[in-house]
């Protein structure tokens, strides 16, 4: 059995990874940290866990953690990059789910997450875990910074195009819209009920932290220079990410659906549907599945890709528990097999 | 393997055993029945089993039916008693999620739901379902009446009190709020989400067909007549039903906790919430759990009783599933460990 | 034109006098206060008021108010009791939304509130502003107690049958649903859409504020002790409160229907629906109307009163401007004449 | 007074247009029409309207419209163009709610609409009935299209930028996400709140009928060809529309800011959001107005567009009763001086 910690336990992320590793066969969570709720149960604080998890919440602690085979950080930024080194020092593996270690230049790290990276020589080590494009890397990793939720929406979608290029990387645009629950579990007016429901809009169009995370992706597939607009967007529903992504084509398209699912023919959580249909979130909802289509409205020469996921699940934790499978030698879908839960 | 039928493949009970058949490790869904859908497969309707379910939906077909060891009926009400006499005569198990055999009373059935009983005799056959009243009946049966989800969630929240003779029979309330996914998958103007959402009613106050489900129930366990007002409400929300039940203590109440603590000790899936505590219906979402809490407000001799359930789970496919495995002799929680979908 | 000042100007009920006031041809709104956001254009924080409001949000200053013909409180208990006194010495007539005059027993109020009663004194002189039961002492009244959300729709609820001694008022029971935009503006996790959306829960069933403020209205009109059972929920919906409400009938109870339609035939903002119907919270959605419906299901002696209001206009600032309309000799339904927003 | 009939009361634009007359100062609405409920009282089927519309709908009848001075369809597509010749020649205004008259070219309207049309001569006499494009032809027309709710937040949103040339128009791209009751007041699953509540997706990639019409107007602003890939989205809520485009600049783009300013300084239902801004739809929610925002992320040569309506106000009846008052020589604002319900 694996012994697993996670730090920042009453987060939404942190919540998920309880939910799934509280069933995971091979997992044994022994830690839960939270700087609020210590000393507390950890299923006073998520009744949805009664009977399946007796710990209690417990002030965050190198010595402890570094008991576990594997620590998750499911952390606000800036928390995971205090703690790793130590960790990975007493031979922890690290699976960062906050942005700390994703960003490969610390310069542009600092620019747009407002302070200074703690140990910008452990980003270099960090492997970026998206397990369709870095799979390899993954298996030999003990830090591993997981994706962002939109990062993993676009990536996605747009990968089997760039690699082929295939299309117009100087003007990509990403319309990407998020469920509430992307915007955490603190108390802060914008996330209540009475202002996102029933309401949609755009915000952070002038730049979003996202936006470097996913050139950085993209780029290293293109192998030159990327120019993205993405807006991201709340939409009025507690969990999913929609991305529509658009495109220039610059070549011979041909079977453009037939190029998306030979890429992905072997990635069990990644499904490209049929010719014509649209993914729906709901689809994906409470599972690690990423569901994607492709169009090409009218004939143009415009493409257009939908992709899927559960913002909290292949966005975040499911992700992550999917990372930790690969790195710990496990069978990737370990514990992932799960159904959406529709309607 | 014991292998499966879903009769009504189509609609929100049917899907939901799906949901839960898929995974179950004792189970092989071998028939899945649609008369509107016939011939699709059956992950075209439902893109959430896609990867999990390769089958096609099928015309419903005795003969087809007869080769499963279990057929479960997710149809409208009216529909299980016309096949149940054929299958059971070919040893199949028959598990009704209709209310074709939950009221013993034939001529009670017929004036709630409008039609002659096709096999009154069936009736007395059939088991009830409710494995915390019925388990040692449940596991001798061959056709059995999956309870409504308003009785599930009422009969549970007031079993404890009547049993004892701890409350005035003649006066009990049960106030019930239900998310729209009880009204099922059918195309209706009522249940569009621009007439649900952002809305909340009381409906068939003057009667609804659980009425006499409950009160058989209630009856049963209190051994008198019982005087139930039920008014059923719905709120805008897919899933999850919670009831507000009221009584008039009538004797020294004592540790009315603990009196519900002990009668569900060793039931996995309805659980006692601590004192003063009150069960939110998100914390069973996508659960087969029931949660339970006890109020006595300011004292006074009128106990309130908080019971909540997935409507889909606990209150249909979930029990039904549960049902399954104490008549086939399998580990009662088999295939229905999961945990809540929160948030 | 009526000067018109808003203390409080950013919570829900501040901003839903707005939305009222920038419309009402009698009033001229010319001071809006908040702390927090002193200097800002009120548009700037309300989109929605973008070309109907061009004046700035000023700290509170009792001088500033002193200029108004009329003060409404939108604040949280224990800010009103503050200031009353100086503005009713300058002739300002006083609206609080708040509860620091609604409970008449000062000791009860600070049971309930946790904190001592600033101006005891004034409490006698306030009015209690329910108009369908206190129209003549509102008319004569500076100083006006508007009714918490969930009272005004109990108590228009119950009064016909409280008042003509037909139900037995030992044994109330109050089973309430509110929308979360009750819960305010304020930053917290409980409110947050992740928390509340797709969700239902009672809260506070040993004892809510709204308890005792009920339960003097209600023993005003019985004359007599009352002993009611109020239990509040929170409904995943911004806007509306449901109520329905039970007792047991004591006497012949006759046309109930026509002893509600008698009782509120001249009062425009409260509708007694058809025998038969269900009220629906979204047919009263922003406008100032309470629409009543009552049952007794089959036949029984418990009665079923079904009670809706918008929780922010008949429940705050509707009532608020209507009582306004009353102490300045208005027309009562001046600017308040909307229709309900369906769908 | 303006006799005003409208012929398809039952579905959402038609109700809204209810909404909207029964207070409008200087319009009785004299007749409803509605084959499904005729003989029935309106406000029974709207209890939203209970004290303010007490007539019946009635059977459609060319005689009892003519009666009118105006006379709105909230129809499906096909039945104004039977009617609209017969009303006109008896000197009845008629504004056309669906798409009859929207499309200039009778064949390209054949080949969305899936029928012929009965009167293509009259479509050249049609105005489209975008006050902020065409408020002159509209005060001399009989026959007024009223033009559909993608078609008007899209083109308020882009034709600042194509009127001045300074957009590529061959690349045009809208991102619309659409509340449900877009999908109108009809029995249909895929409006169930089950099928679309917490649940996001598009639709109709490969073409929607609201393409030509966007185009036509298009293409009308520029004067020359434009292709625009227009990409549908349903979204999780009842009311509202927000459009993301996206458009590559073609010339020194200066002070786009202040362009989009001056266009609409006059126009009292269209308002430019101060730079940096995010409309959101709540903000709309039952009013006439559009919000516009406009965003260059990055310095890129991208623009970003963010428009925002109510489907059913400005998208459908608010607009239609702008154009009504336009036709009638009132003044423009009219009926519809409201503010958004918010929250």
């Amino acid at each position: 059995m694996i012994r697993a910690g996670i730090v920042g336990g009453t987060g939404y992320t942190g919540v998920e990874l309880l939910r799934i590793l509280v069933l995971h066969p091979e997992v044994d969570v022994s830690v839960v940290t939270s700087r609020s709720d210590a000393g507390q149960r950890v299923d006073a604080a998520y009744p949805s866990l009664r009977g399946l998890c007796d710990i209690l919440f417990t002030e965050p602690d190198v010595n402890a953690l570094a008991e576990c085979d594997v620590v998750f950080f499911a952390t606000p930024n800036g928390t995971a990059m205090l703690m790793a080194e130590q960790l990975l020092a007493r031979n922890v593996k690290v699976i960062d789910l906050s942005a700390d270690f994703r960003i490969k230049d610390d310069k542009e790290w600092s620019k747009w997450y407002g302070m200074d990276h703690a140990c910008p020589d452990l980003i270099q080590e960090a492997v970026y875990g998206l397990p369709e494009v870095n799979r390899e890397a993954i298996k030999n990793t003990s830090l591993l910074a997981c994706p962002g939720c939109y990062p993993t929406a676009v990536q996605l979608g747009f990968l089997p195009l760039i690699e082929n290029d295939l299309i117009d990387v100087s003007h990509l645009i990403a319309d990407v819209k998020s469920g509430v629950s992307g915007a955490g579990r603190k108390a802060q007016v914008s996330a209540l009920m009475s202002e996102t429901g029933e309401s949609f809009k755009a915000y952070a169009v002038n730049g979003h932290r996202h936006l470097p995370e996913i050139t950085q992706g993209l780029e290293i597939a293109a192998k030159k220079s990327v120019g993205l607009t993405f807006v991201p967007h709340l939409t009025p529903m507690i969990r999913g990410i929609h991305a529509t992504m658009y495109g220039q084509i610059t070549g011979d398209i041909g079977q453009v659906q037939s190029l998306y699912e030979q890429k992905y023919q072997n990635e069990f959580f990644v499904d490209v549907l049929p010719q014509g249909q649209h993914p729906d979130t709901r689809n994906v909802r409470g599972s690690n599945n990423c569901q994607i289509a492709i169009h090409q409205p009218q004939g143009s020469d415009t493409l257009v890709i939908l992709s899927v996921i559960d913002n909290l699940v292949k966005g975040a934790a499911g992700q992550a528990v999917q990372n930790m499978n690969i790195m710990t030698g496990l069978d990737e879908k370990l514990g992932l097999e799960t159904v959406a839960l529709y309607p």
